[in-house]
């Protein structure tokens, strides 16, 4: 409810007309009915227990058939370790955009992109930026730094005996790079930061993760060194917990831009200007001088970087290829440029500090998922960083499309056409 | 490549292990092979043009299948609306956390809620939570204030004239209204704002959606406003584009805290001590203890807002919903609260200020998504509030259990249980 | 002490080559030695209690007298509103800017400006910019926004009573404008903002001020519209804070940009690209070019706003005119924009969003200070709006001055010769 | 102008009362009348010159007198390395606060601090501060950290040539360092990172720089290094900037947490919570509850960090000890902590990542500036550690203060009675 008075009166105005305050404040009370049953069964996805959670939600047959396809026994075993309390699957409609051609320095080639959404115009825009793209001879796109990190926080009794912890701390960076490699045959402790506030000190640990995103490998290496730190240090810690919130976990933080998190990839195009107007509709002056004013935007509203809409790329590619697509929340960052070249062709790149994807583990191995990789031959071991170029390629792809859109004017056009349809237009819908 | 010379180094050095630099150039070299075929058919999802996709891609039989099963004809119809380019669609499994019992101003009940994740643990993590909510007698939930944005950005001669177009447009703010009106029925234009930069003017234009996330409609009613500005302004503008970035779409911002983007959602529940023991294995001191140091943390990364992993409960329910799971970027920031009360329970709460979320449009209406929204009983007109304030119950839910685990010890052994599973641990398998 | 353990490291061997860990905890260790004596006397600025302050410190009579000449009785007596436990006064030189040819609103003709600074090379970097801009005719600066702001904070019981305690308070902002207006009479209250996060509620108060900056006046006024609600709220709360760190006081935000704190002041000016040759050295389409690169560069940094040097212009002229010096923090924010003109020509722009001026008040009728402000006609009442777009012409001055330097290679000979000088560099001097 | 429709409407409507939209257009007008003199005479600080650049000003004799006391001939010499068109010098109040017990590494013993402001309230309140921490038994300061940064950029052909670029870079470390350390005996080149965006490349060099701030010597070392890179690269780059601003300088950046920026310190104290009590006249848990609601208010306006008012203390002592009063942008900076200890004491902390200070150089030498450092006995050489932990400390002091100020409700009352005096009062004079 925060801004001024004319505002939260309108809303407030709004709200009151559906009903009394007193209404309000009775819907907010205390209800203390009996709780109805708990869903249960944990991982299990065998017909039994999936069919006691659909005994409990009471949903229709229809509807209930459109998640779960019961008689299709079985159908669920493929997601028991990636999902508990399972009662089938959403369907999210998969396009293609492509071919896209990157010329990378681990993804070279020419690649259909499967990007998941529910949104129309998403695949639509992307293959036109692909488009362009392709036609101009392919976009550079090169994975410039990795590292997934966990930044456990340790509690000491004063400040001096934090300082002193940190003395202790720097000195065991090749003892904490042993205990790390205990627990995982694909990742490795790459570095050993600290911050002192206080009495509190964090431990920023940096880690490659192989062809996995790695976030569950760094959590467990990250335990096994807390708790050597825990039994060696000659300064003890009164408490400490494995992860103290400033990796930037799920969360988009200006931190990446300096360091890395996940896997750092930057991307680059040279567009000729005869193919701006004839593909876009625009030329590259114009989208030079709308990247000075959505700039210029992005920094008046707080954002972490400059860019226009990456995460509509990430997340249909997350989703699409089992990445975990909360990881959106911290990947959407970064920073896209546009520039008239000398020969006044169009030089547009793209730079993302946090592209978090691997080729193994998560929803990866999944069926369709899998399938998705394997569409662009990336399924599996050794893929993780040509995935990222792509990550990279993609955004690119997107910004010029968008940005164009906004320069010819189309941009209204194409989400008024492709969203609502002819009929819906006809039926006077709108949403 | 952000870091200092030690970690640049490293990173190199890994890198040219694997290729010589001479490999590298000529990998992001240009070539000048043909293209592969474009896919196409836009639109259109029939089986003729799916097929021909299917074509182009060269996919095994088995993966394919697993996208796409050919032969039921017309299945890909429900998505013409909804993607372009189609070619099948993705499984997401979900599972249901719940029942969880929100007391909301909208949502008012016990709620199963369907969340879509590849991503082991999750889905028991927000179970226990909204475990430990309902048996505290549930949570309060209340929709605070809403408003979707665009921010046309206009391009004047010099500073005097955006100073004269400014005046001009604060007398515009009713026919703006009315010229937004004759584009949606259910859409409304609540506030006119602006900001001057140089000769450079944002108008931040926030309007109503109903039950809509509205980014659609906000957009040809801003389309429409940009048209009646160039026409009418006694200044013109020399050249305008509907949206110039300042409002939020697709990133976390640190504006929409003191303002609104979508729905501005908060949550709180107080839970007794014995029930923080008894189910969260920990203590509201250690809790509170903890989030001191995890504040600190996101602060230190640069974060906005400071909470824990708000995107996980946001992209499954977005997933699964039908939202525009691209929205996670800008949803996935917020504040979380923990507190040790004057009797010595727990005081929880987190606040949410750019849930974007609709029951009607988008992928709202899909098959699948519709079932996730009827498990709720939310599908469909009138609902989105209630589905916002489900948004900050989940949230809600999701940060006690998380970070409970990081106190008690427990956040690494459940993912490492959960993740695994007990087949993968004797096979050392690691991700 | 963050960052990774290579850096760490050099840190603290540099350190434990200077003392061994054993010297370092003994000095972190508590002496219990009784306290020397307190400077007290307070506001007193008699030469007795000014005596008194000086046999505590023991300073060289040299030095002494070069903060306070004895003998020069009642020479503080000045200061006795504006310090406490005075014992002199510290001198800056000051340095003139100009002629500064302005045509804004309020400020309008050719100012000499005072800047203080001990910092060689400023007032020269200054000085340039001003004549460029004056000889390109004058910038435009123009006072866009204003508004003062306080943030009481009120603790309820819980989000249902802070919902309800909102509503009560949207009704009450014409009673709370009342109130302010009893204690002031150049302040009136402006807005009423709220923003709820959980149970606990910012008032958002912005006030204009007349020509005070003043945070006094609406801290005054803050306290009794909270007092007032305290008395009168139907739901009353717990407990309550004048002031709960939302309004951004002394703070860089990213919160002005989209509102305004104290004063928003933009400036442009046209340069024709001969005068970019002659007086500068350099191209507008170099500058141009640095603009893009140092924008982005600030945005990886994680600065609020992108600018190169407002800092300098602030602080100088702040402190010669007897402004609150600390508000540097939260004014050096904004926007500096470079583009080429359709005609080869520079466009630059500003925009500061927390200009915190005034022209009574603080320490602006300080004999040393009013001077200042007298060299530009602007001391005393009616002349805050014209001091903020000083600022704005200022900063614009700077701006060109840096990165113009920076373009030609000037930046570094500027900062050798002046800072250094002959002789020292002679002397081998380096600082 | 940036707000919503209510608030710009009243803006304009209070301009356009005190003139026509006519006046202002022509006001902004450009004019073409002669420009008054120039000010000139450079570094000058003859009679002369000084009087000649009086002429031009035309101010009154009082005036006059208050700045530059004519006959007093010579008076202006000191300053001659330190400021450009000298006029005088501006007199800013010095008031002590102190004893401050301070039990650092470097700064250890009782200090009374010189702070130069026209704020009134601001030394009692920090004179306040320090007793009770000296009266706790003394903080702990310590410096964690410390760096000086330049941030060149290289503008590269292709992001292809940016990545082998930093390969050849990476290599260069040691000849970088030999190339500085030719520029400066007290400065030395410590870490090179990189940052790669698109065809850009930015170097971050950091270094340590002896007793100095250091701006200076770091600009001129990474001139060398430039050079050096232009002359020796493999790939030489198309252009190169000396700074690209990432570096901070002169402005509040998220970047400096992780990493640092001039000196790093953190600072702690427990104070008993009978002294809270006494002298403070709250309670540590009153303490520790404002500091969760002033945090989150820091958070939610989009703040860097979290604190009260750091600038008062940084601004202050920088003023008066001759450092770069505009590195306040960047120094005010950092987290305060409150908590309560287990024995129900108050537990506070300070960090501040981006103290700026030198003991010699900048205006460190200057008579009345130099007397200041003499103070605390930490004028010259060997005395910019201590001089950063005094920092630590002050900031401490003030933070306990104005919380306490807030909890307790002196706040007002404090600003109230030594702004205003008695006599305003009486006059009814606000501010």
């Amino acid at each position: 409810m925060a801004s001024n008075q004319d505002r939260v009166g309108k809303f407030l105005r709004r709200l009151l007309q559906t009903r009394s305050s007193t209404e309000i404040v009775q819907s907010l009370s205390r209800a203390d009915a009996p709780l109805p049953p708990r869903i249960s069964g944990g991982s299990s996805v065998s017909d039994e227990d999936v069919e006691s959670r659909w005994q409990i939600l009471h949903l229709g047959e229809k509807s209930r058939s459109d998640l779960y396809e019961c008689g299709s026994g079985g159908s669920l075993e493929p997601y028991c370790h990636n999902i508990e309390n399972c009662i089938g699957t959403v369907k999210v409609p998969v396009g293609i955009a492509g071919p896209l051609r990157i010329r990378g320095m681990f993804a070279s080639g020419d690649f259909y992109v499967p990007l998941a959404t529910t949104e129309a115009a998403l695949v639509a825009s992307y293959a036109r930026g692909a488009r362009v793209i392709s036609e101009a001879g392919g976009c550079v796109s090169i994975l410039l730094h990795e590292g997934m990190r966990r930044t456990p926080g340790f509690g000491l009794k004063s400040l001096t005996e934090a300082g002193l912890f940190t003395i202790w701390c720097t000195e065991q960076a090749d003892a904490m790079r042993a205990v790390a490699a205990k627990t995982t045959q694909h990742g490795e402790l790459i570095d050993v930061g600290m911050a002192v506030e206080g009495n509190h000190v964090y431990l920023i640990l940096d880690y490659t993760t192989g062809d996995a995103s790695g976030q569950n490998m760094v959590t467990i290496a990250t335990q096994a060194i807390c708790e050597y730190v825990m039994e060696n240090a000659t300064i003890r810690p009164q408490f400490y917990y494995v992860e103290a919130n400033l990796s930037g976990d799920k969360k988009a933080t200006a931190h990446s831009f300096v360091t890395v998190r996940g896997k750092k990839v930057s991307a680059e195009v040279t567009v000729p200007a005869e193919l701006v107007a004839s593909r876009l509709h625009t030329t590259p002056q114009d989208l030079d001088r709308y990247w000075k004013m959505s700039a210029i935007g992005a920094i008046q509203s707080g954002s972490i970087g400059v860019q226009g809409h990456l995460a509509n790329a990430l997340a249909a590619l997350y989703i699409a290829c089992g990445q975990d697509s909360a990881c959106v929340a911290e990947s959407a960052v970064g920073v896209t440029r546009f520039e008239v070249t000398d020969k006044g062709d169009l030089y547009a790149s793209v730079t993302l500090p946090s592209v978090i994807v691997g080729t193994v583990g998560g929803g990866t191995a999944l069926p369709s998922q899998r399938a998705c990789l394997e569409i662009m031959g990336l399924a599996g071991t050794g893929n993780a960083p040509a995935l990222a170029e792509v990550c990279g390629a993609l955004a690119l792809a997107g910004e010029l499309s968008i940005t164009a859109a906004l320069c010819a004017g189309d941009f209204t056009r194409a989400h008024q056409k492709l969203a609502r349809g002819t009929n819906a237009q006809e039926k006077g819908d709108d949403r």
